[in-house]
């Protein structure tokens, strides 16, 4: 069977090569919502697919305050130092209004930002996590296909956002500030049953003895837990990122964590994480395909108005949008 | 024009008269996935829809170990103190594997509970925050219609489960700890911005002070946002659950906030709240369409098996399954 070969995309060729600008380029593709983008995006990522998959994924999250910037900046200056090439990719929805932080986000990361083997991308504009999380699984790709054998995907918060991060990485870190034992309560199981290392950080000066305890108290609430797999038991470990203390040694953890679950688990992992990334490709393309509609357009306003009045349920307009895009 | 009069739910009499079991039976039936459930859910809403919309609807939402459920308990119990009928529905989509905290939920609000006019409901079993969110929003017009005047969704977490609850309500209300005045930057903007009233809690004993610093840092911290609305600006409070102080100023702050928006402002946002729901609805529907259809089945196997081997990129199967799907 012969295939007509494609027309390669200008960008596969510096992109594959690791020019940062190509890089930059082809995630601003993959994160634009024209129709047209998005097929050259799609041909582009399946032409990339065999060079991609060559990193060791993380996830990193932490709630607000705990320091995970300053964590992330010292632990990817390690591993530049020891030879890798990072890519630092961000996911925060949470801030649907205007975007950023009250402390703006030009500042973060200075050092790192500054290396030739580090790439950093802030989050993607984007209303849903759905939304924000295909990118940046689509982004991951890219990265990888560039060369960067660490992809590091950061996420701010103790709720959903987790979730999306753990389904896109091989190793799931929670950083963990110090605290006093009455709120070890605060831990929701379901996010630490998604971390396979838990790394207290601020383990220096006044909070250093705190820190200490704190790890001890968070390994006694994992024993209660069940055990993430078979293979591995989650660690906890303390750091201090401002003092550069314990960095080596999270990563030490990575290693320890990929020769437990071997290459195997981690590509059943992989491909479990695939199929449902599928399932959300499918539901945004058909949302999509929805809202360009002729016949769903006309409808809509007039449902719209109706359900922002209360004199039609939202369950139920939603069934005659359906009937109406569906033809059935 | 005429029109058939449907045949009556035998829960709409009960549920109206404010039965608790025919309420309970009517949420149940909302959560429920099967086709014919919901097209009974439906139109048992539908009929309810004029019966709907006449509580004040809080969402409450903190970090986990702020002392959430404890102010909902007191907080509730001063409400029914003063003749109010409350209800409690939670949303909480973060503990996905197993579900529940490491304290169990059974002692949860166990003085609220017993009450006669206080109606909880936990948090509905669901995969996705869409489809959790969905359900809340309809057990909302349940219980409203079964009289409670006050309606309560409570929510975990520093992420996206916050804004699918400030969606649903007309004042959103963040619980906060005491902390130190560098843990400020740890206020995401995106969280803070939804908020209507800032309690912060634990305003007792050793804590007490720094409760009271913290609220006076929180304020400066609005400061540097933009109002919410322009009839509104957001309130700072202290409260300590535990010792029931402060409790009745919060209720307060919530008459000051419903008196500020006045009766259009409501309606505005529940209008604007609607539409956005309607979205919602039709996203889940689809995708159950979807999943229902012979020939998308058929050829899904395959394609899961192509994405999960890394032979194809999901955003590229996601195109094939839609053009089956929607025979294009």
């Amino acid at each position: 069977a012969t295939k007509t070969q494609p027309v390669e995309d200008p960008l596969f060729a510096p992109l594959l090569a690791g020019d940062r600008r190509a890089l930059a380029r082809a995630i601003t593709l993959v994160e634009s919502t024209r129709e047209d983008h998005r097929e050259r995006a799609d041909a582009l990522l399946t032409a990339l697919l065999p060079h991609t998959g060559r990193s060791v994924r993380l996830g990193i999250t932490g709630v607000p305050g705990v320091g995970k910037s300053t964590f992330i900046e010292r632990f990817g200056l390690h591993l530049i130092e020891a030879g890798h090439k990072v890519a630092v990719l961000a996911i925060d929805p949470s801030s649907k209004r205007t975007g950023g932080s009250i402390l703006g986000d030009k500042t973060r990361m200075e050092l790192l930002s500054r290396q030739a083997n580090a790439f950093i991308r802030p989050s993607p504009a984007g209303t849903t996590l759905g939304g924000v999380a295909r990118r940046t699984r689509e982004a991951m790709l890219l990265v990888e296909a560039a060369g960067h054998d660490v992809a590091i995907v950061e996420t701010v918060g103790v709720g959903q956002s987790e979730t999306a991060v753990a389904d896109m990485v091989d190793m799931f870190i929670l950083l963990l500030p110090p605290s006093g034992g009455d709120d070890l309560q605060g831990i929701k199981k379901g996010v630490v049953e998604l971390a396979d290392l838990l790394v207290v950080n601020k383990a220096d000066g006044d909070l250093a003895r705190a820190a200490q305890r704190s790890a001890s108290d968070y390994l006694n609430a994992l024993r209660l837990l069940y055990p993430v797999s078979a293979a591995w038991m989650p660690e906890v470990r303390t750091c201090s990122a401002v003092e550069g203390r314990g960095i080596a040694e999270v990563w030490d953890a990575v290693g320890r964590y990929r020769a437990a679950q071997g290459e195997a688990g981690i590509a059943r992992r992989r491909g479990v994480q695939a199929r449902a990334w599928l399932w959300n490709e499918i539901g945004e393309t058909l949302m999509a395909a929805l809202r360009r509609h002729p016949e769903v357009k006309r409808q809509l306003a007039a449902l719209e108005h109706d359900v922002e009045t209360g004199a039609l349920a939202p369950s139920a307009a939603a069934r005659r949008i359906l009937g109406t895009f569906l033809g059935r």
